[in-house]
Parts: C-alpha cells; sequence; structure tokens
C-alpha cells in the first residue's frame, strides 16, 4: 500500500495527478480501497501462524529491531525512534519530504530528515499557534499563514466561524501537494473554499499584498543558519513589512523554537525581545511538545492590549466561536501555557538581543525542518 | 592513573580540591595532589595547538564523536547524548552506579543505565517535588523522605527554616555513599545536623516507627515490573502504613512518573486515582523536565483542603520561608505546574485503575531508575 | 498492495516492465505500465535544482540524516548503516521481508530485520558456496538447494554448462516470489527452464525424494534458537536423510555460520565437526563478506577425496565449464579461501561438539535471517 | 584497572581508604597489584546478590543498557559496541586517548575517538604488519618502526632472537607513555634493552639518521585528509628518505588501510602501486581484522626478491627465529593472506594512482586513528 501511493504520489509530485485518477480509474477513494482490498487478500493467504506473527511481531517487531529515524538535537544529543514503513516519499527543490509510520509517535512528516510533525502530538503545536491569538482577537475575519505547507495551521484557523479567508502562503509547493495528498487529517481544510493557498515567498507575498489581516501566523522553520528563513524574525521586517498588513486590532503570533529550560536561550528570548521592540503588547507561551523532546514556544503581539479573561470566559468562547472539540486547549490550558516558569521568564526579561539580518542568531534545527517560508 | 586523574576532575569540577581534600582521608587527599601535579604538568607539555585543541575540539569532540549514552524510554524510543567521561562508577548490592560528564546535561547520575538526575535541570525535578507541598504547610517541621538517597531532595527540605528534621530513608547504602562523595552539589545537605539518615525499607521504617510527620515525600522509582518500589503505590500502603505516620494537618507528595502527552496513562492518572481513595484533597501537577526527555508528574495529596493562594502570596510565602532563592519555581511558575492541559485532565478525571498488589501497573521506565526505596 | 506497487517500482529498476507485466496479473500489469510512465515523467518534470539535488545531496544527505539500518549482531555490537529508500516489502507466513536502498551496501534484501543479503557483495557468499564444490567434482549435472530463495545460489549454479537440473527448495514462497519479482538479477534464474522450484521444508522433500543429486548445497540460515533450521545441522540429518540423496562422487556444500576471529566457534566448529562424523573428507573454507561485518564459513563434505588442482588448472576448469566471468573466485582465490588462518585451524582441530538435535548449538544471529529451509 | 581502585573506593566509603591510600605510592607496578587486591577485596565485601550481580548482570548488562562506542567507519556506516568501562583517559599534544573496557572486543585502545586497536583481535594485525617481512629476510638485526607509538609491533619485532636493535620513532610521547603505563600485554617490549624509542616525526627522523635498517615497518595511520601521515606514502619519500635507509636486502613494509570487497580502493591500491614506482619487488597482502570490521592490506616492498618458500620452510622458519608461539600466522596462513581474491587483484593490477603531495589520496578513517607518525 505504501509503494501504491508512492508512485501515486511520484505521479503527483509531476503535477499529473488527474492523469494518474484517470488511469487508476479516477480517484484517491480507489487507490485506498484498492489497497484496503489488497490488503485483506494478503490477510487471507496468511495462516493463523502468520496473522499471529504480524499482528504480535510482525512488522513492528521489524521495526524496533532494524529500521531508526534519528534526528540530531544537539551536536551530541539524538532523539532516536523506530520506524515500521516509509510511506510516501517525495522531493522538492527546497527539501526532501517523506511520510513514515513510527512506533512511538504514529505517521511522522520529516522534511529534510527533521522531524515536522507527528500524528501523535501535532494537535498541541496547531491548537497552540491557531487559537490563543484568535480567541483573544474581538472577531478574526482575516487570517494570513506564512508557511505552514502542512496544512494543520490552516486546519485549526479555518475551525473559527468567523473566518472568512486564510491565506496560507508556503513557498515549497512540493510539500503543500504531498500534504494536501498524503495528510487525510488536512484533506477537508486544503479543500475548503475559505482557503486562499498561494505558493511564493512569505516575505515577497506580504510586501506585495494590499490588503490586511486580523490574525498573521508565523509557522515557519527555526532561523537555521543558511535557512532564509531568519528574515522573518527579523524588527525590520515586523516592522516595515508585516506590521502594516495587521489590520486594526490585529495580532501576529509566531513560533518562538524550543523554550525548554536548557533550549530557551537559543532563540525563544531574542524572538520574544524583538517582538517588544516593535510591538506595544507581546506574550510568550510555550507547551512541551513530546515528539519533539522539548517544550515550544511562541509569541503573541499587538499594539492593542491582551484582555484578561477567565478560564471559563475562555471556555464559553472556544464553544461559541469553534467547530468541534479542541484536544489540547481550553481556558484552564492556557492560564497554564501563558505562565511560564521562573527560570524562563528571567531569560525572557534580561534579554537584550535584537534580531536584524546582521545580527541574526540560529539553532541546531530543533524537530522544525529548515523549510522555506 | 586514571582513578587519580578522576579525582582530579572532581576538585576541578566542583572548585574545591582542598576542601575536598580535607574531607577525605589522606590517601584521597594524597591522590589528589599527585592527580592535580600530573594535570598540570600534561598542561606543561601541552602546547598552544594542543591547548586549542583541548578547549575547543578535545573532550567534546571526542565525546561526540565516540562515546554514547543510550537510554530506552520505550521499545522503539531512544534517549541518546554524548559522553565524555565516566567521572565515578561504583556497584551496589541493587544497581550499578555511574556518575558521567555529558555533553548537553552536565554531571549525569545513571543508576542500572537509567538517567536518575542531571546537573544542568534537577533543580526542576527537586523543587517541584519539595516546595509545592511544604509551602501548601502552615509550618512544616518534620519531613519523611522515602528514597532520595541522591541528597537533593534533602537538600531542597532543608532549606526551609521551620524544618527541624529530615529523616531521608533509602535502601542502598552504596548509592548514597556514591553521592554524599561525589554530588558536591549535596554535600552540605548530607552533612546538615538536621538530616537524619536511614538505610532501610521505606516501607518497613514507616511501619516501625511511631513518629508522625507534616510532610512526606515519595523520591521513587516508577513503579517498573521487577522493582520492589510499586508496593509503596498501593492503597493499602496509602491507607495503612503511610497516612497513619502524618500528622493532622499532613501532606503526602510522590513523584508519579511521566505525564506527557503521550506517556501520562501509564501510572500517572492511576497513582492519582488511587491516592483520591484515600485521601480528601489530591493535587496532580506536573512540569517539563529535558534531561528525562518527558514531562514529569508530582501527586499532593492530604485530608486538609489545600488552601488557595496568589502568586504574590505564595512568592512572599517563599522569601519568607526559604533560606536562598529557587531557579525554577514561584509563585506563577506554581499556578503553571498546577494548571494541567485539557488532554492530561480528561485521563486524570477519567481514570478508574487503583493500584493494589493484584493490579499494579507498570511503565518501560523513564528516566527514573528501578532503585529500591 | 504493496506487491502492486513493488513491480512497479521493478520496471524502473530492473527495466523489464512487459516481462514483468506479462508476469504479474491485468491489476498488476497496468500499475506497471502506469509507474514506468510516470517515473519518466517526474524526471522530465523535475528542474535543475531538484535533479541536482536529488543526485548530489538528495536521498543519499536524507538517508544519512536520518534513517537508519540497524542490526544486532552481538547483544552489544551493531551493524548501522544509512537507508535512503524501503524499495518494497512484504510479509510472508515466517517473516517480514524488505528490499532497501542502502548507502554503503546497494539494494539490500532484509529478512525479519536482518540482512540477507546486499547488491554490493551478494557474488561473495553466492561465488564461495556454489563453485568450489561444483569445480571439484567431475561433472555436476544435478544440484538440490535447500533453502536460496533469494535465488542467487541458484543463479550461480546454473551458469555451470553441465547442469541439467537445479533443485531449489525453499519453504517461504512469499520470499521466492518477493525475490522473483524484485531481485532483477536472479529474473533470469527463477525464469531458468532448467530450474524446478519446490515450495517446501527442505528435510521432509530430501526424505520424500528418490532420485540422487551430485551437489548438494546448503544455503540455509544459521542455527538460531527458536529457528527450525537446526536440525539442517544435524548429524543423524546428514547420515540418514542427505548422504542417501547423494549420489556417488557426490559433494555437500553447506553455510557454516561466522568463520571471524571472534565468531568461528559459535557453530563453524561444531558443523564442521558434525560432518567429519559423517563424511570422509570435508572441507572447510572462509571468506571476508563486508555487509556480514564478518568473515563467513562454508563447510564442503563428501566420501570421495578432492583431488588438488593447481590454481591454474582450476582456472581452465572454471573457463571452460561456466558461462560468464566469476568476480570474486578463481584459482588463486580458491587457494586463499581453502587456506584458514592458524586460530581458526587450531579451533577446528580441537572441537569435539558434534551438532544432535539434543546438543543442538545456536548463535546471536549473523547477516543471516533466521529462515526455515 | 582503574574501575577495581574505583570499585575499592565506593566499597571502602565506609572505611578502608586508609588501606587503600597507604598502599597507593605512585609507582606502576605497585598500583597495579593494589587494584587486583581490591578487586578480590571488593568481591568480598559485596555480597552475594551483588557479587552475582557484577560477575552476571552487572558491568556487561550496563553496559549493553547504557554505554556505546560509536566509530563511523563511512558517512553512512557506523560500527558500534557496547562499552563497560573508561579504564583510562588522556590528552596528548596531538589527539585524546581513551583505553576503555568493551563488550565484544575486550579493552580498546581509542585515539580521537577512533578504534585503534583491540585486546581481542590486535594479534592478528600487528603479526601480519612484522612476521612476513622479516621472516622473508635472511637475518634481520635492525628494525626501524615508523609510528608504533602503541608498542604491540615493536613487541612482536623484538621476538625475533636475530634483532639487536628496534628503533621506534613515534611523534605522539603521550601515546606512547599512556600505553607504556597501560597496555600491560606492551610492558616487557617497553622495557626490553634492545628497544630505542624516539620521540620524533619518523620522516624527520630518517632523514636524520646515517644508519641502516634490515626492515622498516610503516605502522601509521591511514593517509586522512587534514592528518600530516600522508607525506609518508608519497613515491618522494620512499625514494629519497626511505629507501636510503635500508640496508641491502632491506624489506619495507607498511600498513596499507582498508582492503575489503568494497573498500581496497580508497588508498590500498594506490599505496601498492606508488610503491610499485619506487621498488623491484612488491607485495600485498591482507587479512580480516574483526574490530576494524574490515580486511585490512599490508605491502612488502623489496629491491631483493621474495624467495618462495613452502609452508613447511615457513614453520620451522618461525620455531627456529621466534621467541615463543604465533597465534595468527604460519606458513599455511601467510600463503593464505598472500592469495588475494581476484576483485582485489583486478583493482591493483589496473590502479594507476601515483601517491605524491600533490595527488594524495584520503579515506574516511578506517579503525587506525589520525595519528602522526
Amino acid at each position: 500500500m505504501s509503494e501504491a501511493i508512492t508512485s501515486a504520489n511520484t505521479v503527483h509530485l509531476n503535477g499529473s495527478g488527474q492523469t494518474n485518477g484517470s488511469i487508476v480509474n479516477g480517484t484517491k477513494q480507489f487507490i485506498v480501497e484498492d489497497a484496503a482490498r489488497k490488503t485483506s487478500q494478503s490477510a487471507n493467504t496468511v495462516n493463523g501462524v502468520a496473522a499471529n506473527k504480524v499482528s504480535a511481531n510482525g512488522v513492528s517487531s521489524t521495526s524496533k529491531r532494524c529500521l531508526w529515524f534519528e534526528e540530531e538535537l544537539e551536536e551530541d544529543l539524538r532523539w532516536v525512534f523506530g520506524v515500521s514503513k516509509i510511506l510516501h516519499t517525495g522531493v522538492s527543490d527546497f527539501q526532501d519530504i517523506q511520510l513514515v509510520e513510527s512506533g512511538p509517535f504514529g505517521k511522522v512528516l520529516i522534511l529534510d530528515g527533521k522531524l515536522q510533525s507527528a500524528e501523535a502530538d501535532e494537535f498541541v503545536y496547531h491548537e497552540s499557534i491557531v487559537h490563543p491569538a484568535m480567541l483573544y482577537h474581538q472577531e478574526p475575519t482575516t487570517v494570513f499563514i506564512m508557511g505552514g505547507g502542512e496544512g494543520s495551521t490552516a486546519r485549526e484557523a479555518l475551525r473559527h466561524k468567523s473566518v472568512k479567508k486564510v491565506v496560507m502562503c508556503d513557498i515549497d509547493k512540493e510539500v503543500v501537494d504531498f500534504c494536501r495528498e498524503h495528510l487525510s487529517a488536512n484533506s477537508e481544510a486544503f479543500s475548503n473554499r475559505r482557503l486562499e493557498l498561494v505558493i511564493d515567498d512569505a516575505l515577497a507575498e506580504l510586501e506585495r499584498r494590499e490588503d490586511k489581516f486580523d490574525i498573521i501566523v508565523g509557522d515557519l522553520a527555526d532561523p537555521v543558519d543558511g535557512g532564509p528563513c531568519y528574515k522573518l524574525y527579523t524588527q525590520s521586517f515586523y516592522e516595515n513589512i508585516l506590521k502594516p498588513r495587521l489590520s486594526p486590532g490585529g495580532i501576529l503570533v509566531t513560533q518562538g523554537g524550543p523554550a525548554g529550560i536548557l533550549t530557551h536561550k537559543e532563540v525563544y528570548t531574542s524572538i520574544y525581545n524583538t517582538l517588544r521592540q516593535v510591538f506595544k503588547y507581546v506574550v510568550p507561551y510555550a507547551a512541551h511538545v513530546p515528539s519533539y523532546a522539548d517544550s515550544w514556544g511562541w509569541v503573541m503581539a499587538s499594539d492593542h492590549p491582551f484582555p484578561t479573561s477567565s478560564p471559563e470566559e475562555t471556555d464559553s468562547r472556544i464553544s461559541k466561536r469553534l467547530v468541534g472539540d479542541l484536544r489540547f486547549l481550553d481556558g484552564q490550558t492556557m492560564a497554564a501555557i501563558f505562565a511560564l516558569n521562573k527560570h524562563v521568564r528571567n531569560s525572557l526579561a534580561q534579554e537584550t538581543h535584537v534580531y536584524t539580518e546582521e545580527t541574526a542568531r540560529f539553532i541546531h534545527g530543533h524537530g522544525t525542518a529548515q523549510r522555506p517560508h
């Protein structure tokens, strides 16, 4: 099955999904059924022994015994997990793309050898990057996502009934196409009429556009040396390009890199301090994302104050404004992720570094791929 | 020779060669000087190039290039970090003991191949297990620590001016002796006159004693299959042995195992639910401990309500009651670690499993060694 | 279903889509063509940047950075290499089957998580197990292969012009089908009219048959605990079942497990000594197989003496009798692999263990999968 | 040994430090005895449980579970083994030095993170580099070793009764001192009156000297990029500096790097071809060295023919000329290691590359440390 989709994926990567669809009798749906059928077939041919073996030791035992994904979090720190299958692979102009079946984290999206998102806990990252800002806003109708090619950030934004338009601007067409095809959790979002997909450099796109947005989300790669993303973390970008595109009362929220006790000074504190040079109100928050092997940070910024609201008010706002339930966030969780520990708060308060193209700070690469915006 | 150099390193690492020398007997002092001499000698012979090499690439490059500590968090999840030196090793009746110099976490204490405590972030775990319960208590004077042989938990408890006696009961004499000798951060605590050290099974010791305690701390290994510790997590132990040893208004706090989005159901929820069968008021909390590659859980329990207090009140209580500053905890941090996310809160609320010797639940072993209590 | 695609990739890999397509059923054939077309398309559509990336850093860099195959050679010895693609996967009644693209060894066949055969050096193993015995024989016309489902052993045997029939008896139909379909190097052999393929237990098959063979080859898994193969290494099997099936002047040759300086006593010496109880003339030999991370052993046995022959005679015999050239073996190489070093020769001479079902000796599993015969 | 002392200290945390101290007096010999005694002591003091644990699961289980040595043989090929102890560590002007206790290979000497020599199989490498050349020589009396700081090559050379002087010239004093102190197998050699130890660059030393040698051994690091060693593999060095130091009938033998089926073209073939430009008679040979995870190559060269001799003649020569028995080499083994396989012989015959400072060829580093000569 994985290979079947691989061929489909090959087809798709060179943009002839339709042709493929019509050849293999039309719809992805068919491929799925086809796969299911074949699977059950082999299930039939496999006798009792094998059946036991497959369920008991079969694939997972193999993955345990032989195939491992290894991410180098730091020069001397590795995060290693068993892989049972490579579900799909692709290559873009910018990076290698893999969707693998992992032991501990379910399906895992890997860009250029870095864990980007895991089925088991991506809801923590994506609920956290999207909903706080949108819930603080009085009535968000327009959202601009820098990056976010995976589609999960758009998916969460589109859950807000007030939203009329979500512009998702990612530079990597192949990643977007790959995720649209293979991440079933986001397929609805990708086909949502309110989603406007732009394949371009977010910086150039924001410079070009004249419309304004209630919410701008920076779902970007960390500023890694050699990666172009760091330009999207600089004071001049925030000041001259992004801020003009925020409507009155508009809020920027950006991912802020690792925010753990041992890693928050890599870039998180200086992203926070840089935003403080540009916006009146800046709010850092963080949560532990297991598949990243670290706590992760985000920063909200606006020139309008963030009204304090009780957990109860937040809960009712969530139930009024959103379609469906959240798994990670609610009023109390928001109180929790906004209350950083003393150690990190002190570092944030003492940070003096401001992000400019000249003073860019880089990190070793944590869980987020070196993906062009 | 390497032993000599090892002690030399110890001296160097805790910067108190003389003190250290005077603490230990003449022999070791001799070895220390001997090592110092050898060290300086080689220092003389090392030329500029080498000096650069050592500082720049020397040890760390070696550790990066060749020696790795690998902990299997799950059957198919590994936490791997570079090791530059094994500082000390020992063997007890119960486990192997190692103190190694790691790349990302500084000195790391390893028991039976499992990371027990890391210099870089042990303060997160130990401030969290000790101070909340003691701050909620009106005036804690007596503390009983089940396990805690490392000494860090005693160290934190002894910072409370109100404390007159801390009983630390660990079954493993060698671990206690090893840590007393090699963990310089805890040497003061080990020599504190208010510390009463007992080498025994905590269960037997609590059964035997007739005095009561304001605070009982369960600084134990996780309930791992084969490990004896699980008996210290059962309803009958809490009910019949531990609770009678709590003075009026007394509080039990125990470590609760991994509490991450993906791991909190292993034992954390059932430890919580078990305590709810025994105590009127039970409070779970958690924090991310980087070197454990997970969030960690603790549970406080008492028959007396935990008075609500504002972050400000907590902060003033900390400054009034404690000697020295805390690095991780303050009023706001406490609010944060007590506010669990929706996902984990739901699991805690829905848990029905109660810990008994018959229904013990085990985990794969997360960061905490399989250490007898 | 993975079958389906796999054929698709096979087309690409061995460029024999039509033949392959005609072998498989309509659906598959269809997908085969589809995939073939798509592949060329993607080649067209990938632009310069991407093309360079793929060839230069693309796949190999990814494999280097994130996906690793790990085989545990011993409890504390690992052989680890980068994997860029899982080309095909399957599951049989007996084991998991994977064909992966590796960094250092090209395509690698993995059975139950163990490296079975590598594109880069399988010729060393297969030339060594087949040709010495056949070259020592006056005129081998019939060959029986126990195991050998991969097809490479049959491929080598079929290169001998004198051979009229090669019976290959492997118990695992899925492995045979998988290799027939995906190992292009063996596709000719699989379709050779002189090959008689039997899916059965080699022991039962030899018991049942009444014809005799000039050469019997034991291309089996090592005797691993739990694996059934060890029965095919016992004195009683050799004596009562195998020997009666050898024609006058017939020769048995079996793989003998690891034969390195540190590993030859695991099973090699006792396989050798067991054969000495049954045959008049027994000849052990060995060669280093890089992808096994060890030297490998084989043993020839017969009741007829092995005539000494000069390297020159051997060379001329090879050129007279074989179709095509050998890559590893020639007269001088044979002299080399038969001349074992003093250390291993002493162990062979001193071995007293005889293989019986009661005294079976097992190894940790070296490079050869635990494959039923 | 350091572990013995360490355990001793651990065991004696409750007191016998005195004993320990009073015994230690800095003489190596003495510390050895001391360590030995301590070991038995600790065995006594540790109770049954622990004793069993230590012998049965203790150290080895720990090593298996947590500490690993990893050598990167190729960019995507790793050789990984369990380490139970770091016995000694040091730093020289040129490299980091470690002696560790490994699971599969016993004590292992590591220079700059690369396995240099393993207790379990170093005899294969060192018997092979020394004895063939010396046995081919009519009566070797003087030997010059380029590098060889470990001492094992000198040890083997000194076993020849005819030898009056062995000059060992290694540039790294610390490595020599480290090995002299800690490699007990070589302590006799280091104190042998016939050994002349020179700490210098072998090239400079040979240039300076005016005496000639019957045998010159190149026990050097592989020519690795950035390593100075490659100069000792160049045509001009052989022609202008080394050859003039060979006495009539003198023989040069040098290690030649990896010589496996997949690795022999890295440097082995061009070292061979370079020597052919300088000497009339050049003989390549190779053997599998398990701890290197590869076959290893050596090359002998001379302007005098190497007389053919039967295995029997070689055996009698060994027994006449050498003190003690060889473990790996004898007449038949020599025939074996000199008979290279067809694949490697073809590469040697076809090699056209000649080693000069301008055309130096480098390898990724195989088992031999980047050690200056």
